[in-house]
């Protein structure tokens, strides 16, 4: 079924103690696309400056994405600098050049404005209520938003919270958000205001999803090796959505899927700067680290059968 | 099957947000006897002062443990001071009293010296290298220990991670044994010295289990409250050795599922102060939670059933 994300399409410049990337292709909508791609078409709203480069938009092209709804502007691309540490958990940002991002108004294309499924990645919360305003009918919207937006538009952000079926937000954001230290109380505080699916997001310890009638743990796939961080969070939405948009359903055996769907897609990511490795991943490739994933966590008989689980 | 502890038995103070304790029953054997005998009958081995309280000797009195191993010296009982802020992840020792346990010399009686299963609690490395040469032929011992150690007698406590079965060490600590950041390295690094299995707790993230031809995730309980995180891990390694001697196997499964009740039953610990809510658990209580656990990690449509599958 249909699937749009609204997001930056940016140029990262990222270095980290594995190494270093410069200009490289990054933002919410390059990652959510590229992994939602996997499993379903992806429509796409964005901006991009003059400068972009066309190898940029052609990979994105071929991902089979419809990139009707990302505008080119005069100006500069968004840029983000920044550096990790040894532990990965967070970055430093060294720069933000907004650039033609600054003026970014969102503007769904009329072919994207009957889709069922939608991302809304951490942008102005202005900014994403007049995406659902441009939405006919939707059935599942999930929102992304960040720390920033909760301290400094607050209130903005609590309309966009009672308008969407979900909310994909970090352990600390969540606390942040409701003032409550308890991540199932404060899941609770969140559902209460009208989303119906609470997905906290854990970094490397994996991610919670909570809904009226569902609490799901879902792992982080254990990597030998994570070089780059940076997209991680945005490439298990893609999984996410991507897989939910395919299947056409948002019943709970389905999220549940979802998630490691979520978490399989991101390990690909950390293992290389920007798009190095998720964009060589195939489903074969998913398949198999879903089904690695589904053995690390079920204990039963059946689980401990070596492979064709999924 | 057989269990030993060897451990402190200790008096705890401890302040968090959310309430105090003062000379409270603690220390790993406490705590470890606690969970473990819901399972098998703990022989344990430790000292106490002649201060120490005598209902706290008739309580683990009470959990059928056999006590002939704790030794009572003229003098004071182990006394701990703590405090917690608002995270609950690290406490902040305000004071240490070791009194009696400084000449702590772990002596196993007779009726001892066959057990099948062992946990070496974290103390002195030297001492659990006298422990280890008490023993006849042990099926499964578990060392403990802690950056303390680590750092000061690295040398002393590689001598006793080559002649266990199991260990147990937290994420911070296990990068600092191994001078190795990723956890699947840096528990193969351990593996190689002699250890089959590998089990890196991780606070409220769970824990991960590693062995030659297993790796597990165990997330924890979720709790709608917490009010001290002390012996938590103490409480995990009893849940889990308590199964594995009851079961009296150490396979693949059986671990899986001991690292499950390691879970329940460090979750019962951290909501009360002390023994408070753990001493007062029942095997139905623990199987309801068993049951969530499992409940929350599975989601193919069986672990969906609303109950009975374990």
């Amino acid at each position: 079924m249909s699937l749009v994300v609204v997001g930056s399409v940016a140029l990262d410049s990222v270095e980290t103690p594995f190494g270093a990337a410069e200009d490289a292709l990054g933002g919410t909508a390059s990652y959510f696309t590229t992994a939602a791609s996997l499993f379903t078409r992806v429509q796409v709203v964005g901006v991009v400056g003059d400068d972009f480069p066309p190898e940029y938009m052609a990979y994105l092209q071929s991902r089979d994405a419809d990139l009707s709804g990302v505008a080119t502007l005069p100006g500069t691309s968004f840029r983000w600098k920044a550096r990790f540490d040894y532990n990965l958990s967070a970055a430093q940002t060294l720069d933000t050049q907004l650039g033609v991002f600054a003026g970014f108004r969102p503007e769904l294309p009329p072919s994207y404005r009957d889709a069922e499924f939608v991302f809304l990645g951490n942008i102005d919360p202005d900014l994403q209520l007049t995406v659902l305003e441009q939405l006919r009918r939707p059935r599942f919207v999930l929102l992304d938003t960040m720390d920033f937006w909760i301290g400094g538009k607050r209130e903005q952000l609590g309309k966009v919270v009672r308008r969407v079926d979900g909310v994909r937000i970090n352990e600390g954001e969540i606390r942040q958000y409701t003032g409550t230290f308890n991540l199932r109380a404060a899941a609770r505080k969140v559902m209460e205001e009208g989303p119906r699916v609470v997905i906290v997001t854990r970094g490397e310890y994996g991610a919670l999803l909570f809904s009226q009638d569902d609490l799901f743990v879902a792992p982080a796939y254990l990597l030998e090796e994570v070089r780059d961080p940076t997209g991680a969070g945005d490439t298990f939405a893609g999984g996410l959505m991507g897989f939910l948009a395919r299947e056409g359903k948002v019943d709970r055996l389905t999220l549940r899927r979802a998630m490691l769907y979520g978490a399989v897609l991101s390990s690909f990511t950390v293992e290389d700067f920007s798009l190095g490795r998720l964009r060589a991943v195939t489903l074969a490739d998913v398949a198999q680290r879903y089904d690695e994933l589904v053995r690390t966590t079920h204990f039963d008989e059946a689980a401990l059968m070596p492979a064709g689980k999924e």
